[in-house]
């Protein structure tokens, strides 16, 4: 076997077995087969797609490639949920209490940002003295003792996907269906859950643009799920405007405590709601609209929140202590009409550029900056008020590429639906 | 712009401009753009095809990325000859006194063998003595004095084309017709000749096994020539077996040597009278047929030979003292009947385990050893008939992997033409 016959397989269209996909990853990690070889081989697989045999075959040797999390010593169904990235998405901050305050256990494993999208870990550590680096026993244990944790990756779960997923980043393959499949069901299958509830965001501000992509992506991640016998639903949701008000680390974790207050935007009231449901119902093995009820008793009575501060508490936060810059600028309309189009994208680059998020691994996040938007899309806005609230640290920014970000006409269109379907 | 915009372009099947070419060449040159990326967009390519305006653009690219000989103080329209390279391909060494002979300059620039294919230039370094490294004015002196040279690469001749070849040839990225054009048509053009003649070789022992993708390559060699007002000529030939009897370096010498003296092999001889005639016609502004009647008498009379020998005297090498192994082993057949096929690319990687090619550049070559072919296709052999002469140095070989390098049948097969047709 060697690599070139591999790739030009592949490269003619070819179905590679489960020894030439394993052959090439192992390869790739002892260092015998280099970046270039891999990056032909990707982009073949890009524009050639691959079939769902060497999906489940890939999916496997990347699961192997590294740690398993065993969750075995928690009680009930585990079920997690992921979400492909947006602008302003706070959802896990408010979900994860939220469930795990209806009794459900949920231990949650989250990323840092690169990219325009922010991490829900950069997120919580914004919050002063909050500790997401936990020991694995300490992970477990807390979850048994609270039903909650909320930890960036711990253990080496498949290093395959973080080699490989480094190398697509430079190299234009990150937009293959199939890729981005292995990599998310790898991970979600290394840390050991039951069930998997996916957020699948579509629009400007995310990976996947159209809703045939999206049908496409969320099949092949619920059938590399079955294949594992585990239940797997795919939420396609609207990410062509930020999720909420907030966008900036800080800023957004305010906004997810008041949602756990009851207080929250509709759309991420709406969306955690349409999430939760279904990770409650799949552990409890109860309806969807039962499950929906339980959460929003938890939400009016105080339970959701109770747990979040149960939950920062046990990993040393202290909410009190949240700050954001009091360098605060008002951005105004230059026009009257309806905001009929808010650049999430452009706004998550901005927020990166004036200090929220990272070009480089290395790179120290500022937490107290980012924008509040005071109008969302569908909203009615007058010449002279405030579209939107700028938190500036030590980085300028232009306004003028903010306010591009909006688009205003005296007509308004359509309204698109948050949630646009569902893929089980 | 960027890389990976570029990338994306190309594997969304879009045009990319000289610009775009230009920075993905320049930045690799400099090393700001690494390999992975560059053969990422390579495959792209490989896939999704060129333009013809994107190659015209990428032979202007490659062509001026470094040196450009200037021929123009040799006399006379200067006629240059490209093989696509096969197996047994001694075609340089005949061709070159032959043309020379009829008092047309020809200044001859050859490779050395990478692959499972000869190079010329190692063929002439079998020649004890001979001298294949001239200096540029060395080498024009050379063609002024006695009509012909024949040479390695002097200058810097497109070090884009050597750098990404290298690339292409780890990364499975070598079969793209585009980029195969690209690669020869610029080193072509760079070299400072007028006109130009290829051969196309197609079959089992070539790197273009269709007659339609002989076709499609063919044609845009022709055009990029063209591009440039350089009349160009492809002559597609059959490499389904090895052309003439001798595969390794001394042999090919001394079967060029024979053909030199009119006494070599059909199918060579036929090759080189055809290659020959146009190149001859073309310099002189005279009829194919009036061309080949030239060179049937100059290799009738003793013309081509004593060319050859003055080749050879003024670059330093002695044929004299031509040496190869006694270490000789006759091949029998074991059975009865027509060779209806004598697999070349084998035969050729054969060749090279013994120690008769490289895998890595700074290998040395065995020029001693090498194969003897007592039978082309088409022959009728009887059982313990000899098949091959197999000539050995210090490496062994499994001779029933020599054997089953023939194909022997009681009915023959339809023979095939050498010359399939010409594209200009």
């Amino acid at each position: 076997m060697n690599i070139i016959d591999i790739i030009n397989k592949k490269e003619a269209k070819g179905e590679l077995t489960n020894e030439e996909l394993k052959y090439v990853v192992d390869n790739y990690l002892n260092g015998n087969i280099d970046d270039a070889q891999v990056s032909s081989l990707l982009m073949a697989i890009c524009i050639n797609g691959m079939t769902d045999n060497e999906i489940f075959e890939l999916t496997d040797i990347f699961l192997n490639s590294g740690d398993k999390i065993d969750l075995s010593t928690i009680d009930g169904i585990k079920v997690d949920k992921h979400s492909t990235g947006g602008i302003g998405d706070k959802t896990t901050l408010v979900l994860v209490p939220l469930v795990a305050s209806t009794g459900v256990n949920v231990a949650k494993m989250s990323g840092k940002s690169l990219g325009f999208t922010g991490g829900t870990i950069d997120k919580l550590e914004s919050i002063p003295g909050f500790k997401t680096d936990l020991e694995l026993e300490e992970f477990l244990c807390q979850v048994r003792k609270i039903g909650a944790a909320l930890v960036s990756q711990t253990g080496n779960l498949v290093p395959a996907d973080k080699k490989i997923y480094s190398l697509r980043d430079v190299t234009g393959t990150v937009e293959s269906l199939p890729l981005i499949a292995v990599s998310i069901m790898s991970k979600k299958l290394a840390s050991g859950v039951d069930k998997i509830v996916i957020d699948l965001k579509i629009g400007d501000g995310a990976l996947i643009k159209t809703i045939s992509e999206a049908k496409t992506l969320g099949r092949i991640m619920v059938e590399i799920g079955n294949h594992y016998g585990k239940e797997v639903v795919c939420v396609v949701t609207n990410m062509n405007e930020p999720l909420g008000h907030a966008i900036g680390n800080s800023l957004e974790v305010m906004e997810a405590i008041d949602t756990l207050k009851d207080n929250g935007p509709d759309d991420l009231k709406k969306l955690v709601l349409t999430l939760g449901s279904y990770m409650v119902s799949m552990a409890k093995n109860i309806s969807y609209n039962d499950a929906q009820k339980e959460l929003i008793v938890n939400l009016k009575n105080g339970l959701a929140y109770k747990k979040f501060l149960e939950l920062v508490n046990m990993q040393h936060g202290s909410i009190e202590n949240l700050k954001v810059s009091s360098k605060v600028f008002s951005l105004k309309s230059k026009k009257t009409g309806f905001v009929n189009e808010i650049k999430a994208q452009r706004l998550g680059e901005l927020v990166r550029s004036i200090g929220g998020g990272r070009y480089h691994k290395e790179d120290n996040i500022n937490y107290e900056i980012g924008f509040l938007l005071n109008k969302k899309v569908g909203d009615y806005v007058l010449e002279d008020e405030e579209l939107i609230k700028i938190y500036l640290g030590d980085k300028d920014i232009n306004v003028n590429e903010v306010l591009d970000c909006f688009k205003i006409d005296i007509e308004p269109v359509k309204e698109i639906p948050l949630v646009y379907g569902v893929i089980k």
